[in-house]
């Protein structure tokens, strides 16, 4: 993490000596357009009938802000606070529970913006200690499941969890 | 930019006063792992005829540190200049000319990194002045690129441009 002291000295004397932490967060963004109303991409955000079409087939406890939503893959995976939605506008998580590590203090967001023919999804997932390898895993992962949103929406057919495109051989 | 101002006061008197300006450069991070060796990926990245398999049909220039590679979508794109080749582990260009406007001053990296039976490639795209809508857009372009260059090691079959899989109905 980026430190800065900063010390004034006078007449050899150290007067004043600051120092500072600069937290630099990494995140990750995405932004597809998808041929479907606001309300449907909201739709598909914030059930666990649509959830289980684009990220897994195995979700539960999508709801109102405070529902806590439970995303497994092969019996693990995260939990996310809902923790604001604006109708066919914005959904915001918080990632809750111990895993993985490195998404503990995270948050993700989905911004939707209609735009002329189309529908904007602005996805972020922020908070995280910095721009590790699994940091850059999940950005294409991510990506990946974005365009299984994307196809759901336009062809009724994503590619959730196990059907998943793979990144790698794991 | 975050902006931190800092003063020393003493009997009233400003003895010190200190700007900071923090200036926190965004970056899109991806990694995939391909069934290739690290040779056949660095070949992938550092020839016209493998670049135009994944990227753009359309690239010319590609050679030694000091080459301009121009990559061009129906006649206009980015140049790079290659800055930096470390055979079979390392590719970085410097974003050169003047489109798109918010890629001057970025930088791409590709490392190179064999694991077990597979080969990493970890590709950084920094030097971003914040995480606007474009930086998200080509984010979720890069993985889908990415994943095209995967293919062309893994099957022979990329899907450059204009072959290339839509994120957006532009």
């Amino acid at each position: 993490m980026p430190k800065l002291m900063i010390a004034a000295i006078l007449n050899n004397e150290v007067l004043i000596e600051v120092s500072v932490e600069v937290s630099v967060m990494a995140e990750i963004n995405h932004r597809i357009g998808v041929a479907s109303s606001a309300e449907q991409v909201y739709q598909a955000l914030t059930t666990n009938e649509e959830l289980a079409k684009w990220w897994t087939w195995d979700v539960s406890g999508a709801g109102p802000v405070g529902s806590v939503i439970q995303f497994r893959f092969h019996g693990k995976g995260p939990d996310f606070s809902v923790v604001e939605l604006q109708p066919d506008r914005l959904v915001r998580w918080r990632h809750s529970g111990e895993m993985p590590g490195e998404w503990k203090g995270t948050e993700i967001s989905f911004s939707i913006e209609p735009e002329n023919d189309q529908t904007f999804i602005r996805f972020r997932h922020s908070g995280w200690a910095g721009a590790s390898d699994f940091l850059a895993h999940c950005s294409t992962k991510w990506a990946v499941f974005l365009l299984s949103l994307k196809s759901v929406l336009e062809t009724g057919k994503g590619h959730p969890f196990p059907d998943d495109v793979h990144i790698d051989l794991s």
